[in-house]
């Protein structure tokens, strides 16, 4: 793809981009660990326009309502996260915390209220502990740093193992241009923005409507088509801010270069999506799932999410084993329409299912990629041309373990 | 209940009812197990009525196919069912197998191929071993017995650890009336008929349409109301025949006693269903969620089957872990219209949540209800008047290492 070989990976994540800095502290908020940060702040030097996207769980947590209110004004200076306490079902209090954290990363850079973003993430029904929650902010807002990406990227970290961090450069009239991001996720990842949160940072000159555009565009094609174990969370929220400092034309619907930048986002945000999903809890294989020739692009999305949501197949991949008639069963009861004697199934390129029945592809041949540790399905139902792609992981043993307990 | 005081429960499974004789055989259809009975007849001396529900998945085995079909004519000699093969993604030639099945049976009895209806349940997309199966089915014919319920119901279990047989007597018209059944389930147990078989017998009069009316009434509160895995099969089938030996006033939409029925069916069925779900696969806990005060009726099963098939509210239940805030999660995606602050919800009967916030019961209170081995969860919504009961398991690494190979 041409656009994206003029895409320069680079170090920085969301301090890349010129004009932010960040932080991620100790708070003491994760409620057994003291040792880990758990309050993160982004800050934008100059006033940046702001875009989001949020969970569509009707229950949502007090600061995704208290971010999506602010949000309406569309401009931003900063995002305060926390981790280790999701500020989810605490009631009118939640929102009063949540507000309280805002407040008070607004009177110390002399921001008004509306120009801070929050987010939070872990158990969800425990009220916040503020006093503890204002010291760290106060503490985070000290150590702002230019190189500060890597400290809030740790601070969001809740069940993930790894942090997760990606920037990346390029060229839009022919000013240097940067965006960058971090991300948290592991446990809970479906569709529609699931315990995930990912902050996106960038240079590049845009006006707020279109920035809202091709945001929600990446994060359909990125966070919205990955898939865990199918729960969705009241946390959920991806941010993005975008200071201008890049001196570009402004990008507006109308830019010749606008799609070239949205390439370049969705590139970013589907390599985030791709380390959430492998951060899984307990996962040990990353699945894509293809459904091509869907009778509508919403019947390839119902028959890729059934094979991905299916706790059997999940099971099956873990075992290395193809067990093809449990994905048959997904597709006919995903809800899309199947003619069942025209479905075809391909393991990485390999027909094992043609016209519904088995092809004479000999076992071991299909257990070698079902063994391996990333591969890819696709289904055709050759019923028209509707295609969905959904990535995702196998259910473990490990990942009941690690979800039994608190 | 007055009626269910009025109902007895005998021996005898499905052939407790007079006129009705079953038997159950080792044909070597299991792969790897020829030890195992894997063939069943059910035998009406007297034509039945029959009426029957079916799986909705799109991919239906061909043994579905041939009795959705036979079923048109709503009159039964006998059911042949094996299990270690589902006939399932089979293409013509399994319907061709089915056929010859309903054939050899039909032949063996004098009894016309509508007449003949057919099941199968096993593994996925293998042709059936025909010359073993019409072996096995001459032999099963011939041990047709009045005490073969147990044999039966032996014959149609896969990864089913128990039989699962019932079977009660009431009075209709004074006149004494049995109703007998088995079933087979265990993994994929969902609502909407999932890997599941189910055979009711009864000698009670009835005429056909009434006897489908009370079978899919039946069927919606006991089978259509379980889920362990959130899969669906695409074998699931419950039959029932009805040969009219009780000698009773022909039960009919306007008799007085078609009530007394009906909930002595319910009752049955709701029986066999719990047995299958108490079998489910590394199942260790039996849940009972109840969604009450939901906007519609269609609300309350959205949200009860969204806590249901939750994997992350499961395996918290296999922790012995109440993790509220799991429940509230799934209410909220669950696409049933939910106003958090209004939810309330309770552990047997002690509510932890109310108003959408935990109460300030002690948690070791809570903690020794979900370590029970059997429990209900009620969710009130406060919204209207729609109420959905659903019956579950918890998800266990057993569950996992069970499903990951063949």
């Amino acid at each position: 793809m041409s656009v994206l070989e003029r895409i320069e990976k680079i170090k920085g994540g969301i301090t890349a981009p010129r004009g932010f800095s960040a932080s991620g502290v100790i708070a003491g908020i994760k409620p057994r660990n003291t040792t880990k940060k758990d309050v993160a702040i982004i800050f934008s030097e100059q006033l940046a326009v702001a875009a989001g996207t949020f969970t569509t769980n009707q229950v949502k947590a007090a600061p995704v309502r208290v971010s999506q209110r602010n949000i309406k004004c569309g401009e931003a200076y900063a995002i305060i996260a926390n981790s280790g306490n999701a500020n989810a079902c605490t009631g009118v209090q939640g929102v009063h915390d949540a507000q309280a954290m805002v407040q008070a990363v607004a009177e110390e850079l002399g921001a008004k209220e509306h120009q801070i973003l929050v987010c939070s993430t872990g158990r969800i029904g425990v009220p916040l502990p503020m006093p503890k929650m204002i010291r760290g902010i106060k503490k985070a807002l000290k150590k702002l740093s230019p190189v500060g990406s890597k400290g809030a990227a740790e601070a969001i970290m809740t069940s993930d193992t790894v942090r997760k961090e990606f920037a990346i450069r390029l060229k839009i009239n022919n000013k240097r241009v940067t965006i960058g991001g971090i991300a948290k996720g592991a446990g809970m990842i479906d569709p529609n923005m699931a315990t995930m949160l990912a902050f996106i940072t960038t240079d590049v000159a845009i006006d707020r409507v279109t920035l809202q555009r091709v945001l929600s565009t990446a994060v359909d094609q990125s966070f919205n088509s990955i898939t865990i174990d199918g729960d969705m969370s009241t946390n959920d929220t991806v941010l993005m801010l975008a200071n201008g400092l890049a001196q570009n034309e402004p990008l507006s619907r109308e830019h010749p270069e606008l799609e070239k930048f949205q390439q370049a986002l969705n590139y970013l945000t589907r390599k985030l999506a791709h380390m959430i999903v492998r951060d899984g809890e307990g996962v040990t294989k990353f699945v894509e799932v293809v459904v091509r020739g869907a009778g509508t692009q919403r019947d390839a999305k119902k028959a890729a999410e059934a094979i991905a949501n299916s706790t059997l197949v999940k099971c099956s991949w873990f075992g290395g084993d193809a067990n093809w008639g449990r994905l048959m069963d997904a597709i006919g009861y995903s809800g899309a329409k199947v003619r069942e004697e025209h479905v075809d199934i391909f393991y990485d390129g390999i027909c094992l299912v043609q016209n519904g029945m088995r092809t004479k592809i000999p076992e071991p041949k299909i257990k070698k990629i079902v063994a391996k540790d990333s591969f890819t399905i696709t289904v055709n139902l050759h019923l028209g041309n509707g295609e969905h792609t959904v990535f995702t992981t196998d259910l473990t043993e490990a990942y009941v373990d690690f979800n039994k307990g608190e």
